[in-house]
């Protein structure tokens, strides 16, 4: 069951593929972040008419003779393999539905600095950003974290996790989602936290966890830099 | 095994509900469509603290006990239960991914009219919205629509659907995509669809299913219009 996983992701920075990553952490299976060493192996599947499943973008993780993309869905087939999920259909469909929702606010994330376009810097999209990020920070940040602080709250099997008594998947990516929101906008990310204090109870829980902290002291954890989702604009931390 | 489905979503457009819809028609199943007749129910699901699982938005699908939320992971189950996807893990698995990049690029449209804010009128981000349009219509949607061209294409068991060789759920939500495409870019969606004819084909294929001719043709179908995802404005059909 336990096998050598590939992963492959953008080499230098965390974005999506730290999802992944740090389920894989949790699990404490062995993996081969590929692209760290060969990036050229990544766009070989990504160009390849050869591959019978090939992905739309990075993060994809090869598990014999899957190939999984999309980081919720690996995160349903992981969470599955090792215990990061509960078994059950309905606790299985919960854990993913939490999951998508962090899918769709790190959409927002990448939006704050992208509104107008992908393919083009930053700088040409200044002024559209600094507007996208104050609604972000003022409207749509509040409504996310708030969610989630109302289902660890509402979790009665609990311990300050969001799905039932033991840790998923999704706590491994709430504790990413502040930590990044911490690293892109320090003062925004301050002011919501201070209304969600079970999410920030779940983040320190995730971060003192003894695999998580190893990883988050190695040399596998890239740092936050502003080519991933999560950016430090200051002008942008309104 | 098969049940009364109850559907929650908003009762005057077709956005993301209509991918469930379209698999419930498909499927054959009953199914109460609730808000359009009681848009109160909706909101108490939305609020409420009793709910076990409370979605953080629309569409949500009430299953016997289960409350399942998020528009792909509903297609998630229903495509296990009704036979709208592959029974193996690998093709359950690859149809999600499939369906996880549809949630994408609906995001992408949502964003061609709302790229500052959703909270606030598409009259307030007019400029932004075209600036966005152009860019979706330039990069984004060849960049997608493509993407499906050539995983139709790749499938060797075929027949033109995008996975093995019978109808899923993710065949029905590209239709969608079409319609919609077609709904709020006439000219852009034209363009694109000249380099992609086998997805044009899947369109085709679905429209002619003898379950969604009918619903297409009964008034359970809602018309497109202005408050949707996909929205018609001249201006940004460029």
């Amino acid at each position: 069951m336990v096998q050598g996983y590939e992963l492959y992701y953008w080499p230098s920075i965390q974005g999506r593929g730290e999802f992944v990553r740090l389920a894989l952490e949790e699990a404490g299976v062995e993996y081969d972040d590929v692209a760290r060493r060969d990036e050229g192996a990544m766009f070989r599947f990504l160009d390849g008419m050869k591959v019978a499943t090939p992905p739309f973008a990075p993060p994809f993780l090869r598990a014999g003779r899957l190939l999984i993309a999309q980081t919720a869905n690996i995160l349903l087939f992981l969470g599955a393999r090792h215990g990061l999920a509960p078994p059950s259909e309905a606790g299985r469909l919960w854990t993913h539905q939490l999951q998508l929702t962090i899918t769709d606010i790190l959409a927002e994330v990448h939006d704050t600095h992208h509104p107008i376009s992908t393919n083009r810097f930053y700088e040409e999209q200044k002024a559209e950003a600094r507007a996208r990020s104050r609604d972000f920070l003022k409207e749509r940040l509040p409504k996310f974290l708030g969610y989630f602080e109302r289902v660890i709250s509402a979790n009665r099997k609990g311990k300050g996790h969001l799905v039932g008594a033991k840790l998923t998947y999704v706590d491994l990516s709430v504790f990413q989602l502040v930590e990044g929101l911490r690293y892109a906008f320090p003062r925004g990310a301050k002011r919501t936290e201070r209304n969600c204090p079970a999410v920030v109870a779940l983040h320190d829980h995730v971060e003192r966890r003894p695999r998580i902290a190893a990883y988050l002291n190695s040399d596998r954890r890239i740092s936050f830099n502003r080519d991933g989702i999560f950016r430090r604009y200051k002008e942008l931390d309104l």
